[in-house]
């Protein structure tokens, strides 16, 4: 009889692709378990959800305790709708009850400047705005792993990097803040349902000691055989992954915008010196 | 009697500066009781905690699938003490049994171009950077809490990215690839045990349809004197929060290299047009 580890790895690498199997537990199942979902019920979630999503987030590490990330939390019908047309129109950010947008924020260190009248050399430099994206995914992702421990659904909306600037409008930010990435959060809509995605064999992603390339070529068309074989059975085309990757990362004209991050970036308070 | 949410809530946020409680289980909890820990047993792990790991990791959100990210496990004595080196001498990197360095990496659709005779235009672009980082961080987080569901312990590396070029070199890293961070990962030391590190109020962080700012002052001097308690019964200077900002952030010099990742990053394969 196969192991839930044996299932879920299977699931998730594919018959014969699976990882040598380890330590197991629930909360583990429930990581191997997830799902990005698009299509949600409109039904509220329970009072104090936003508050236990953001404690989550907030128990997660942030460099030297900086913590150069906010959250604002969109509820209202026309503000979600404001918010679909800058990201593409996903229909999803409307239909889900609350849409999370996380910031990279380290304005409340630029109005500490002033309010204590010290300079912080460091704000204007690359790596200051690249600790407050990290600070900003590790603070989501346990907000995506509380809510579904709490049966809720999830996507993340990287299309918000289309528009930063009017973005940045809709909400309101202040100097220094950017909109890395919204978050869809809501019941799944039980129509619309979806196996769990393969990935990569760990022979791709993961090594030892050091990186090492071995059957590249070999290894991604038997992936490339899994995501044919995935899309065919939850989604329209029956693409594979290096098809997929070509689509997505071939044009400049497919970035929806993204190609002016550097400027947009700049616009917001990020010299990314 | 206190729940265990509330016992949980007051100790991340002080007594008085609790949100509003809300929903709450055994897998929030565990994330809320997230600490950082930089002293290590120098035990094994268990057979397969890598493979675990890694499939947690995996499981988390990709960018459209694109699994721009990887990770190196390094346990060899001498390659950690290498990579102490690098990053500020941190002793826990040579302590912990498993060093995991998690990497931004474009570096297999870069492969990719050549095998398929395609070009991915998106490339060079800085917005490609940021969702490999940010793919790398999920893929991080999920890791970590996998690793805490086990026992384990963890601690993330920034000052990996003192020296990338350098880092990259002992890592036999190909062009596309940088490391975004390090992960300790081990048995705690349980002769050297912290309280959970109190954050800023929920006020100061996540907002309600916009940006808001209120009694931002007030609110920082509060969690100042938090944060003072919390050192001088943790650690060996009761600096306030504001101190340490100011600490950290303030001198460019206090940025260990790190000033010089623009050129570092261009020099291992991303442009960052």
């Amino acid at each position: 009889m196969q192991t839930t580890a044996q299932i879920s790895l299977s699931a998730r690498y594919g018959e014969g692709a699976e990882p040598k199997a380890g330590p197991w537990n629930a909360v583990i199942e429930l990581l191997a378990q997830h799902k990005s979902v698009r299509a949600y019920k409109t039904d509220p979630l329970p009072d104090g959800t936003f508050e236990t999503l953001v404690a989550a987030a907030q128990s997660a590490a942030t460099s030297s305790n900086m913590q150069t990330w906010s959250v604002v939390a969109v509820r209202d019908p026309a503000r979600k709708a404001a918010l679909a047309r800058l990201a593409s129109n996903q229909k999803h950010i409307e239909q889900c009850p609350l849409f999370l947008v996380f910031l990279a924020d380290v304005s409340r260190q630029m109005r500490m400047q002033s309010a204590e009248n010290v300079t912080l050399e460091t704000l204007p430099y690359l790596e200051q705005f690249l600790v407050a994206a990290i600070d900003s995914a590790l603070a989501a992702q346990n907000a995506v792993i509380a809510a579904e421990s709490l049966g809720l659904a999830t996507v993340y909306i990287g299309a918000l990097r289309n528009h930063p600037v009017e973005v940045a409008k809709e909400l309101g930010l202040p100097e220094g803040a950017m909109a890395t990435f919204g978050l869809c959060v809501g019941y799944a809509d039980p129509a619309v349902t979806n196996e769990v995605k393969p990935r990569l064999p760990q022979t791709a992603i993961a090594f030892e000691e050091q990186y090492r390339i071995a059957d590249e070529v070999a290894v991604r068309r038997a992936y490339d055989a899994r995501m044919a074989a995935f899309a065919s059975r939850n989604e329209t085309v029956a693409d594979s992954w290096t098809r997929r990757i070509v689509s997505r990362m071939g044009k400049v004209a497919a970035m929806g915008g993204r190609d002016k991050l550097v400027d947009a970036l700049r616009a917001l308070g990020f010299p990314l010196r």
